[in-house]
């Protein structure tokens, strides 16, 4: 395996650092200090420490993109089974991190959107491509009656996107799964239940 | 009207500076001089800036009881009424604030619980508190058959107030209330929907 170039090391330090004391908590001296690169050599690569935020945050949708894809393009589930599978995959990503971490989109959402134009920007354009997979699985739901089709697709994608948000959030606190399998079931049995 | 104490103009200036950049992005320095207090000063009134951040925590939770008192205890409204009114309240809140400011209680969920023991705990404290009057309300709706009683008042109370936090979150983002908006229509007419 090729040795990661500094520029990844020094991503990586910072997603770990922003996972953990947010945008505003994470100091471009801290980030180098664990990447072992000296200050000098961050500013060579980063023009700022916002530029820098918004390189860890595209590779981390990039990586995200990949589990969207693993869940939603797998033909041998329906539809409605693909949507379920996705939050199934993610709910194994968290547990992984003992729920203590959950999606670094939605950290800077509420953390840095206020204050960074650039993230804020970011984040929108984040949304709004992440929601379009969503909408077409729920749309192929809709028209193979796995769902109801009483609201529009695209609505659907963001009402469950966001949602999803506000449990990873409780299971932050909570350091628990129970917000997650809590909104998995109630979702599943009401928005997104099958038609009797 | 009495002058404000200097220690409530402190919180104050602490609520405002945690909106703006975070837990970790305040700095006991900035909210002293925003207050026009000597930092001495500050550390007389709170012994750390944890200590600090978990008083205003606590004033900003105290009104949002009074948010929730205004819409769950209004005897001339429907039970479901209620809930929708209390989601209408908090908008009209946001709007105010053009929507660049969520809530508090969610910010500090993803910003600070991982590295705050003592927030964590009381954010979790918080959310067990927040749920209680949302569950009765939603028992006596279940009770006046004017919603399913498919689920637990218990776990649909979670799943509104965790759920309307993913809402809060793209608010932030988008700057519009299209997803409290969307939020509102779509589990108005399936969690919380009356019964056919």
């Amino acid at each position: 395996m090729p040795k990661p170039s500094l520029r990844d090391t020094i991503l990586d330090a910072g997603l770990k650092a922003m996972f953990r004391t947010g945008y505003h908590g994470t100091s471009v001296r801290d980030v180098a200090a664990v990447a072992g690169a000296p200050v000098g050599s961050f500013t060579n690569h980063f023009r700022s420490k916002e530029v820098f935020a918004s390189e860890v945050l595209e590779r981390y949708f990039a990586n995200t993109r990949l589990l969207v894809a693993q869940a939603l393009d797998d033909a041998t589930l329906t539809p409605r089974a693909r949507l379920k599978r996705y939050l199934d995959i993610i709910t194994g990503r968290l547990e992984a991190d003992g729920y203590a971490r959950g999606c670094l989109i939605g950290d800077l959402s509420l953390e840095a959107s206020g204050s960074s134009e650039l993230l804020r920007g970011q984040l929108e354009a984040i949304f709004a491509e992440w929601r379009v997979p969503f909408a077409a699985c729920i749309r192929e739901a809709q028209e193979a009656k796995e769902i109801a089709s009483d609201f529009d697709p695209g609505d659907l994608a963001e009402f469950l996107l966001a949602s999803w948000q506000g449990a990873m959030l409780r299971m932050k606190v909570e350091r628990s799964p129970a917000a997650l399998e809590r909104f998995k079931t109630i979702a599943f049995q009401t928005v997104f239940k099958e038609p009797s």
